[in-house]
């Protein structure tokens, strides 16, 4: 299978440790070889040497728009859709402010039970401050619970923990039906599977740029605004670089055209430049050789772990349509049987309560890791090493 | 001068172009010569190599905190006082969503026409998200517009464009008379003029990283609130980083105690390690032996330019209790004098309508630099240069 696979090469694209089978992209993507030089590059020679001047020589400035733009290009937006700012939680806040009132029989903003914690909390926070109800739905009842006085739903297009993959094209279109807006956030989607913003009829969306996307350790996040709805909403967070002409430098606020009034304050252009290595990699892959080669992974982790681990359950859709780019396995010790993978250089993660989970990123991830890091669970599952008192102890960060 | 200097020996800890006079530490700070190797071990051996571990085994899940404690060391804050955090403008956001309902009676924030621009402008976004006015007041006016009906004051303590600082302590104390809480913006402050936060009273503000702190392009800002107000208010963009738990990713938000509680989503890593290296290096400095420096640096400059450039005219405080870290002269053409300034390799910056701006940041600049820069000034003025049409050409960031 990795003779027959047109994105072998790849792996050479990213520094990966000799020593260990890297199955956690879908929490933090690894170093694309690139990245180290352009970072040194931006640091010693645009920081250190052209200093203030890099705003314009180095076109600091249009970073946020042009690595918008890239990563449009990878969920189907169009150009001046997509912005690079902050981080998801605050782009989400921003988004829920900014397109809570469209729906004018809205009452409440609805998302679902389970999704990923800061996407309730800056929700529930949100909903606050607007005087809205949040209400969280279970998901086989999601549908069933978008009405006419459903304000916003905000919605994780792939949940953290299952992988379980919303169809974004049929929710949009029922939500609609009732001239009720959806927020998707795509963090555990950019990258591992297809998106089609506008063939979707999606209207907006956030995402991270630190997983499937390699931009870094907390790399700065994105938003997308339809093009149809940008001239409708505004920013709560007017910051300047959100102004018209921000080195006017007026009392008054005057909202740029198009996306980029979605911007606020200076973007931290070191993490910003990480991402763009990260998103200019991803640009290079053949995209449906990508979600094919992603879809085979999953398929043989699935039948090797049934085969040899049968007291772990598969905790992700059977259905390709409903699946991502991760897989995860229940298990009431899963967080010890994390630890004790780790501790033999598989590196996948753990997540509460009960769930083990495998990123099976394509550009890095051979069919043989798959194979090596099943036998390896395989062994710590039979052998129980798991069991032992070190593998239970509690990290900071799980 | 120089050789009485007790500060010269630190410019050897930048790394500065030897070809120019870099008058500009108030916009972009120059790099700290520790700061490529931090940064490309961050890269390389944390991101890289220990990858998604670094979480816990170098720790960036506590840099917001550890570099805010850092930081709180400089403005006279409190241990948990101080956490890094999003940009300037995000924080601003926060902290007015946070404080603006303290005083009862608020009808109105309050801001100082001619303030940074994006604190306005935040303000003006936030005061319509609370349904509250925004008033602007001129810089005369500002005590007298402190009212009962004022719900919140948002003041920088440094003027971007004059420089002049105000007094933190009385107008605290005269706003606290009212029950007004301030936001004080600090990010033309820290690590320029001295900051007793805690001493003053002060109980709430934001900053910036990029500029005297010397944490690079877009470093992330901090945010202050006094450990007594932190129990009252809350950040209204609840992220799973300001959780009390965040791993156990719960569907119920229960905020992190103490300062942490206004963190939102995942920080930008690399961007955030380059700012604490730049903390560490002010940290290093003798502060009261920083200010004194400052204050001659002022002195020396705007005595020459009074002497060699008539036509200019100081448009800083001669007060050195309302004098900042930058020094400021009007002129019609500023624009055109600063850029045949920088073409003579001597870097300052315009600010609108008529300010040429100079940054004279004691930890690198030299009383030689302060002569030499004056010198190229006075010819500039003398022989008209500035005059020519490329001069006048605009750049995108001014």
């Amino acid at each position: 299978m990795d003779v027959a696979d047109p994105l072998r090469h790849f792996r050479a694209r990213f520094n990966l440790p000799e020593d260990l089978i890297y199955l956690d992209g879908n929490s933090l993507g690894p170093l694309p070889s690139d990245t180290p030089q352009i970072i040194a590059n931006a640091v010693s020679r645009q920081w250190g040497h052209s200093l203030i001047k890099s705003w314009n020589d180095h076109n600091w400035i249009g970073a946020p728009q042009r690595i918008g733009n890239k990563i449009g290009a990878l969920i189907g937006a169009g150009l001046d859709e997509v912005v690079v700012a902050d981080s998801t939680s605050i782009n989400l806040y921003k988004l829920i402010l900014a397109a809570a009132r469209l729906n004018a029989n809205g009452t409440e903003i609805l998302t679902e039970a389970g999704n990923f914690p800061t996407d309730i909390y800056i929700a529930d926070g949100a909903a606050r401050t607007l005087g809205l109800n949040l209400r969280l739905a279970e998901s086989n009842a999601l549908s069933e619970a978008i009405t006419e006085q459903t304000a916003l739903v905000v919605l994780t297009h792939v949940n953290y923990r299952s992988g379980y993959r919303h169809d974004i094209a049929a929710l949009t279109r029922l939500a609609a039906s009732k001239k009720v807006p959806i927020i998707w956030d795509l963090s555990h989607s950019v990258g591992a599977v297809p998106l089609n913003l506008r063939q979707d009829g999606a209207e907006l969306a956030v995402g991270c740029g630190y997983k499937h996307l390699n931009g870094g350790p907390g790399a700065p996040a994105f938003l997308y605004v339809s093009g149809a709805l940008q001239a409708t909403i505004a920013s709560p967070i007017a910051g300047w670089l959100g102004h018209a002409a921000p080195f006017d430098f007026t009392d008054e606020y005057r909202p740029a055209p198009g996306i980029a009034k979605f911007l606020a304050g200076t973007p931290p252009i070191l993490s910003l430049l990480a991402l763009e290595a990260g998103v200019d990699l991803m640009l290079e892959v053949d995209r449906p050789a990508l979600y094919a080669k992603s879809a085979a992974l999953f398929d043989l982790f699935a039948a090797l772990v049934s085969a040899q681990c049968p007291a772990l359950n598969l905790a992700s859709p059977q259905d390709p349509a409903r699946r991502s780019g991760h897989i995860a396995f229940a298990h009431e010790s899963a967080y010890a049987i994390v630890q004790a993978l780790i501790a033999r250089g598989v590196i996948g993660d753990f997540r509460t309560p009960d769930i083990a989970r495998f990123g099976i990123t394509p550009l890095y991830t051979s069919f043989e890791d798959v194979w090596h890091s099943v036998q390896i669970l395989g062994e710590i599952m039979t052998t129980g090493v798991w069991r032992n008192a070190e593998f239970s102890k509690r990290r900071m960060v799980t």
